[in-house]
């Protein structure tokens, strides 16, 4: 086990040998294990090697500019000047907060950024300032639209985060397809077929083989088949991209570059500039009384919480189960895989960080 | 077969008949049959009979006073009086676009309001703009979230349109369930079971009863069950309620009234007032020159369309069904089924508005 603390001062170490700020360095490894603290490995620390291959290929400037470049009271374009998504998308964030303070709301499209860690990370900037947060990202396409057999949409995840008043905030956090690559890694580790509806073979076809991705198949929209909606998923995929990719002048579809796996492909050749996002802030008080308004939510939530349950299981409100890995975590620690640690371990001997294997 | 014109026009007398003003009974007509044109016939005409019955419970106020109640540049609440949801909807419409037009966006959340018919209708308000439209809606509660056996969403639809070039605009109008409940009604009528992952019964068992919702069991959130991502769908039901009912201070979850059948409850038995809306406008300017942005949503869209497609099938853009159908209704005119026919039989006789039955 690893405390969080040990963990992002690890990070931050490795993010300054790479040339960030020291500012920027601390953000960013503050983003990146806040997944880790909140279950959300995927997109942890388990990450970070694959952020250091991004700037050895040259897609990741270590010391960006962060600047709008188009704007009125209550949008903007950001670019990201090929920065780390875990230091463009905080303040791009900012941005959107600063306009919402101002005019009600602020809604911020980002292009040329690199992958910004979990997106509920973003929204939930929003929280303390009595706003709701909306944070949206395209990403590199694994997602085979209904009836498509060619892959056109990243996995885009949507996070939305509204404030209550005695109750934890609302925190819903979700990719736009039935399940997260993550899964199968898991189960193509454990030599274990998949479930029938998470992704297609070459063809098209259902299929339960955890390899199907790789083999010309494609991960599944959120609904999994047509008869169970997943031109919904789809349109909800395809509406995380548009905003993320084609209003900001990002790449979009088919040409998001991939995070930092082989064939890397520089933004210049695809259709944008880079990854795109999208951040939005809405003042509670834009719209009511903000006590007014969380008491609501603390209704809504006690309504939703309390609710007739099947056996066994409980109603849970979006955020709940992040929310208890991360009281968890913080106290109890992180446990790391093996082949997380080792990363760990190699990027510790590159950059000569002192680092401590323990399994 | 009727033609749009025909049905628009006895709609409209119909308005007029329960004490709508001229100019609000043409608008509820127009918005109310784009339904049938767009293929969407459970929304359309079908209703009619409905909204009716909601005035005849006094539900309904013939002539609303839809006005802004709360307000920043970007954002407002707009209570409607207990109006019809056809017409509150486009006059809020209106008022985010017209903010969208000063700051950038325009984001107005609508309390005391009834059904709006298509959300698709409001969100494409904004395309002869240049501008992208959002529209939300909560309703009545039909859907049991992941793992409850109680009913506490609605089938809480979401749309949104952006405009293009020389493509057709892309509009993705979609309930965050597995299934709208009319596919449920179509069933019964033919005595048919429904396929596993629409809904589940008053246990919270996987069913194909056809009759399970109105049996104590529920409609399923998109993604059906945990394994497939039903607490996506979930939550993105939760964030329509809540931008729609909690910050407007309409009604939410379990206490949204039901649009006009058995059990009226009036809105101030329930936390808020009336159904509640979201609708929203961004100007594509705030971001980038429209005609650059407009030029990259032809590229997105021609790459899906483009897209190798499973045999037999094509890889559709959202919006392009509805478009189909309408381009097909204008022409050929609109089938009503003999229940409908007869409903608006029933109107003609009441209101004395002639009407020609034409199975």
């Amino acid at each position: 086990m690893y405390q969080a603390s040990y963990l992002k001062h690890f990070t931050e170490e490795v993010f300054l040998a790479i040339g960030c700020s020291p500012e920027e360095a601390k953000l960013a490894s503050t983003v990146l294990v806040s997944a880790d603290l909140r279950g959300v490995d995927s997109h942890g620390i388990a990450r970070l090697a694959g952020y250091v291959r991004l700037y050895d290929h040259g897609r990741l400037n270590p010391k960006p500019e962060v600047k709008v470049v188009y704007e009125t009271p209550s949008t903007a374009v950001v670019d990201g000047d090929r920065g780390l998504g875990l230091v463009v998308a905080p303040k791009a964030m900012e941005i959107a907060m600063e306009k919402a303070e101002k005019v009600g709301s602020g809604w911020v499209s980002v292009r040329n950024s690199n992958h910004f860690g979990i997106a509920g990370y973003h929204a939930m900037l929003a929280l303390e300032k009595d706003m709701i947060g909306w944070t949206m990202t395209n990403a590199a396409p694994l997602v085979t639209p209904t009836f498509s057999l060619d892959k056109l949409l990243g996995t885009n995840p949507i996070a939305v985060a509204v404030p209550a008043l005695t109750e934890p905030a609302f925190v819903a956090d979700f990719a736009s397809t039935a399940v997260a690559y993550g899964k199968f890694e898991i189960l193509q580790r454990k030599g274990l077929p998949a479930p029938l509806g998470w992704a297609q073979d070459a063809e098209g076809n259902a299929t339960t083989d955890s390899n199907a991705v790789k083999s010309g198949g494609g991960l599944l929209p959120l609904g999994s088949d047509r008869e169970h909606g997943s031109h919904k998923g789809y349109g909800l995929g395809a509406i995380v991209d548009i905003f993320s990719g084609v209003l900001s002048g990002a790449n979009f579809g088919p040409w998001v570059p991939p995070f930092a796996t082989a064939g890397f492909m520089t933004a210049q050749q695809g259709v944008g500039l880079g990854t795109g996002h999208f951040l939005g802030a809405m003042r509670v008080d834009g719209f009511r009384p903000a006590d007014d308004f969380k008491q609501d939510m603390d209704k809504w939530i006690k309504a939703f919480r309390g609710a007739r349950a099947v056996d066994g299981q409980k109603v849970l409100i979006p955020g709940d189960p992040e929310r208890e890995s991360e009281a968890d975590r913080s106290v109890n620690g992180i446990h790391l895989l093996e082949p997380v640690v080792l990363s760990l371990d190699e990027l510790a001997k590159r950059f000569g960080i002192p680092f401590e294997i323990n399994l």
